[in-house]
């Protein structure tokens, strides 16, 4: 049953051969640059929103795909530092700090590349899921974003226009709470844009200050039933504020992430998850406008198959 | 002598309790709303430039203080998506890939957080350097600036003001070169702009196609005696093609880099390196324009000292 | 109280300048050339116990002082062997695999170095602890231990002679029990002796197949009250296969591990931790022989202050 | 040419099935309690000989197979020990240090798992490679030796016999060379044997401390047609103070490593590498004694093709 509604679902918003046979950057195409230009026309406060989330030992991570919170540790630091004028002759300086992270790709607020999710052996835009080996993604790497991620970012705030605080876990998000929430901010999902959709299921984490177990606990999120909607609106990406886009538990069980594999290898779609959107919700409340440019650069690792960002949205 | 010369010059771009004396920003306080907002305008053609260079084992760390090149492995990958129906029940759909990385912060095209150079025991605005430590910077940390860089950036190509492809290896770069570029290229540093200065020694390397020791060459870059004038000034950042942003060798040795001395602790400066400027300096001189919008988001590594990034410029 | 309590044991067992001011591994130094000769002629049936765990994802380690298993990924696998004769030519060969790990060095059966833990701004022998910095151990580093862990091996099955499968959670072993186990077991501690202590708190864990928070859970342990009798019988070294070697919680909080600072910077007393030794107490038990060649060789990381082990014990 | 010599060799070699169809040790198999009740009556002076090079940075790796040197960082030291009183309390005690490390599982003194080589699609015993996945190997990982590695060690100082310091780069190490070495130093090779080669390459590095490209230099090592004699004498391993075992460049371009692949996959053959000899060798010399009890216990990864190692030669 599942396999085949998903086949549906997922055949009917497969763009593969859209933007030829070598494209590697899916839906990411409908950013032009006169969406760019228009976007940036949007920025006339000067006010800008972090949307990534603090690296660090507590995070969102416990244990998921093996996922783990960033390890930062120094190779200088302070202790290093010279004491007395022979120190700073043998250290040719005052000294100073060094570092380095050891942290999965997707284990903060980031992008999926579309080499992340696989459909009956293939990727996005039907490359062979085995061009995915120890090496990284030959195909679909999320270097191959690395100057396309910036764009017209629409928030829709689903529980301000249902009139809750956030939505409950398991809720699946519709069609129909898109457009409503659209409407009712006047705003309207356009070719190109990259929709930045709030659940308020991080707030209960950040609230409490403690991620727990965010990453794997029920959660709000898309329906797989949205895929048509998104693929019909055009839309660039999609980014959220939960763990990952789609809703928790499953409709469309033992399928664990059926809107992933609608999404990513069939339509060629940019996930973006664990976005921190709580001060640009209240901003957009504030002054009504829902708009505004979003830029979030992937960083451009080789065969990468995700990537941690820290966006700005620029009102 | 040298440590004199560079007491002089650190004294006299000292802005210590400019902005109070929590700060821990520094010169990235002279970019406002305003001017953001004023960047943004700049942006008329939609036109992205990333400025970020691969993060991969081929890169141009050959092991300065003890850097590395990004390390990068799958934790799934093409091999082992599901081969049959019951492969697909049992890992809950087709499959995917993950992955993670290993890096120091300053590895790639980065920002360094005003805790990276210490003098005289301080840090940026006076803080103790014993403030940084195995747990990283409790000061002046690179996630301090996470909603603070972006702004107008003005490129200075050096070498093309000179009519030569690229700068020799050892010259220091002067105020009066820094005017005259400016004034050749009609564009003028106003304060809050992030400097992006193009001196095309990593050139050599791209051309080449392999980095070498990049790291360690001796290399075109700002001479010690350029802060005075990047003080006066009031630009918030500086960013360069080369490794250390300064000429190397020294031209105040012992002290290896005694530019930073100055620029990060004592004028609070952040410090932006390894930056691509190759198809964006040929877009530059081809409009004749050389002002745009720069958005380079730091990741908000909690203590971090530097941060990788894939700065856009957006023209 | 408690400070006053543990600085009494702590001097009593203070072996500071013993082996003279220079000297970096303790009571290592009563293992002799004698003893291990001694220790090999107990090798009769030269059958081999493995008493290190498994290196992986599922370990002991839920996060206690930053802590974490150890995470393996792959540089080359099966997937990037050959598939043809040209594939052959190109990679000089028909493939291979590479692999490699991060971990902590005390994330599993591990040694602890004299460089571990601190006594009131010293290390052992009186070192200064800011002899410990980021580069990592200049004095006691584990490294210094190098070809010194290698003696005669004694294990007390304290639950055995309790007539008990395991020691209950906080109870703390006296050295009376020690004194107990070692005459029922017809075995006595000698000067150079490694003390293998069984309290089957392990036990629980491999029953259930998950290792949950063995790290911070309650567990028996030594009575931080048998540092004397460990100083007075000139043992070598102890390892245990619970978490801390000591009883939790801590006899003498606020201490969290007394006896680590009564052992490590005061006696110079090399603790083993997390040690698999099941498969040896039942065989120990079935012989009515508790005593064996133990070789438990540390990795020689320049500046360690742990390391990951598979000791051998040989009948 | 070299593809049909290569393929003798191995089938000639094979030992495919001898210890049954589950088999995944090889000619570790060899060993027998019995031979190591023997070594253990070897070790009749208790003098240790660690085999094992240090973990550093500055370390044998420059890059071969995407492996580097160990990265050794900290997550407390010195600098965190509490200043007083109240920090004690807060920390619990008197603080500590922790460490964590990266490095590749063959990047030091190492053994080879029977799954890092492959022969023709094969590993050890005929399972295929594709058991090897982003997971490690499901067969033939390191960790099914995890109390094998122990026995009789037979130093085979090549140099010495010939009568100089070292062997030169290129050298081929002949069935002959070995036979007359055993012969000069009135020592046999024996089933279950674990013979221990120098080649006296390593000299060279460690006299002028520095490790160089000592990874892809020219190398004295055994020739592959020694495979057979090997086979033959039905050794349990083989170890070395070279690079990669076998002579370097290869004796059958395009193949860079033939005798791995006759010997790894085919024969069932345990390797080891970089193993420090100097002071074993030089006490071999003096008393007139090559064989000793080698204990080298691998580090048991899950799914590991290879570990690092710190040998201990006990006579």
């Amino acid at each position: 049953m599942s396999i085949e509604r998903l086949h549906d679902i997922a055949l009917s918003v497969r763009n593969w051969g859209r933007w030829g046979p070598d494209d590697e950057i899916g839906t990411l195409n409908y950013i032009t640059p006169e969406s760019i230009a228009g976007a940036c026309r949007l920025a006339t406060r000067g006010k800008v929103f972090s949307l990534g989330i603090p690296l660090q030992r507590r995070g969102p991570q416990s244990g998921t795909r093996d996922r783990f919170n960033p390890i930062h540790t120094m190779f200088r630091d302070g202790g290093d530092a010279p004491k007395d004028e022979a120190g700073v002759l043998r250290l040719q300086g005052y000294g100073g700090a060094d570092d380095w992270i050891a942290m999965p790709l997707q284990c903060t607020t980031q992008w999926d590349s579309l080499a992340h999710v696989f459909y009956e052996g293939k990727m996005w835009n039907g490359y062979d899921v085995s061009l995915v080996t120890s090496h990284g993604a030959e195909k679909n790497s999320i270097a191959k974003t690395k100057d396309k991620i910036v764009g017209r970012g629409v928030l829709l705030d689903v529980p301000r226009y249902k009139g809750v605080a956030m939505l409950d876990p398991g809720y699946a998000i519709t069609a129909a709470d898109l457009e409503g929430t659209a409407a009712a901010q006047k705003v309207e999902a356009r070719p190109g844009d990259i929709l930045v959709l709030r659940t308020g299921h991080m707030t209960t984490y950040l609230e409490r200050g403690d991620w727990g177990t965010y990453d794997s606990d029920s959660s709000p999120g898309v329906s797989v039933y949205t895929a048509p909607w998104m693929h019909k609106k055009q839309i660039a990406a999609i980014a959220c504020d939960n763990y990952a886009v789609e809703v928790r538990p499953s409709e469309l069980p033992p399928f664990r992430s059926p809107f992933h594999a609608c999404a990513i290898p069939n339509m060629g779609l940019t996930l973006g998850e664990i976005f921190f959107l709580e001060e640009l919700a209240s901003d957009c409340a504030a002054d009504g406008r829902y708009e505004f440019l979003l830029v979030a650069p992937p960083l451009p690792v080789t065969g990468g198959v995700g990537t941690p960002i820290n966006p700005y949205a620029i009102k």
